[in-house]
């Protein structure tokens, strides 16, 4: 395809690498960007060095930080002793925002993917355990998704912090809010009958 | 939300002003940009800056080129004679992709829309009257969009040329492939039905 000029190409092509973004999305934005005059090339331009120059891993809990502690570990209002366990900062944020935790995180930064060749050491997870005596952790929650990969991290998990003396939890995992059970699959059912809880006896 | 690290806040809210990426879209884009290790971030910055600086308009046609005149305007094996007007050059594209065009094109990077404040000087259509004389245009296409103010525009274009002594033609509005009638607009329907072209006689 040589109808645009070859910068032009050039940059629907930048826009393609990112997650989401198809030929025509990338089309569409790069067109939108030719056309911008508030300076909107000049501003993602520079965002995108400076965010790559600027922003480092948490030196405790390994989530995007721009200090050597995120906001999250040096904040002193939160209660220690819990962890949450995340595969990767997205995560933590959709926690975040659900306002219910209000504990520490330990972000990974993936899974467990052994057809990947991700092993346990491509992972935040040998720091894991270092923490909990550290910070004198009582319970690791973990938070990994509900995938066949999210479920075998989660298992490792398990495995290698027994024995530790840490109570150690699973997010429930059930039908969501707002659902409907007809049109859920066969699985989530299954785990939400196995994690019912009672609510009157 | 402070969650982020500023300078991540600051990306993820850039990536949200390109036409169709919200909130959520951003933060996993910025998040994928910050994790990627092939330089897509110093890659996708340069092209920001090269796309501004180097493409223009095509003193010819308006379409966006990297030279005084785009490879179409300059491409001899197309036919002269036949000017294609399309409101964009993503139209302008769609066209080319569908192979079905061998002529010129004319770029108005807009629709007349009095309502915003846009009329035909916002628009690039008073160098359309120039071409006409200039390149012996036999025929003009109207490839504006089938909605109200790419109609408006296209029957602007028609009342100003009209008089010229050039034949003015509209792409045909109708039923599109692998569509169902059941589900059509009455108005597609309606210019379906009024196009109708006569197969056998």
């Amino acid at each position: 395809m040589d109808i645009y000029p070859k910068s032009l190409e050039n940059l629907i092509q930048q826009f393609t690498r990112l997650p989401g973004i198809g030929q025509k999305s990338a089309t569409r934005v790069a067109l939108y960007v030719l056309k911008n005059q508030k300076g909107l090339a000049h501003d993602l331009a520079r965002s995108l060095l400076e965010v790559k120059e600027k922003i480092k891993f948490c030196q405790v809990c390994f989530n995007f930080s721009d200090n050597d502690l995120c906001s999250i570990c040096r904040d002193n209002r939160r209660a220690n002793g819990v962890i949450c366990i995340v595969e990767g900062p997205g995560d933590q944020l959709a926690i975040e925002e659900s306002g219910s935790f209000n504990g520490r995180y330990h972000v990974l930064h993936g899974v467990l993917s052994p057809l990947d060749g991700i092993g346990p050491e491509d992972l935040k997870i040998g720091e894991l355990v270092g923490r909990i005596e550290k910070e004198d952790i009582k319970e690791v929650i973990l938070a990994t998704n509900p995938t066949t990969q999210g479920e075998t991290t989660a298992s490792y998990v398990v495995d290698l912090l027994s024995g530790i003396g840490v109570n150690i939890s699973r997010i429930a995992l059930g039908v969501p809010m707002g659902s409907t059970l007809r049109y859920m699959d066969p699985a989530t059912l299954r785990h939400s009958l196995k994690g019912r809880v009672l609510v009157s006896s």
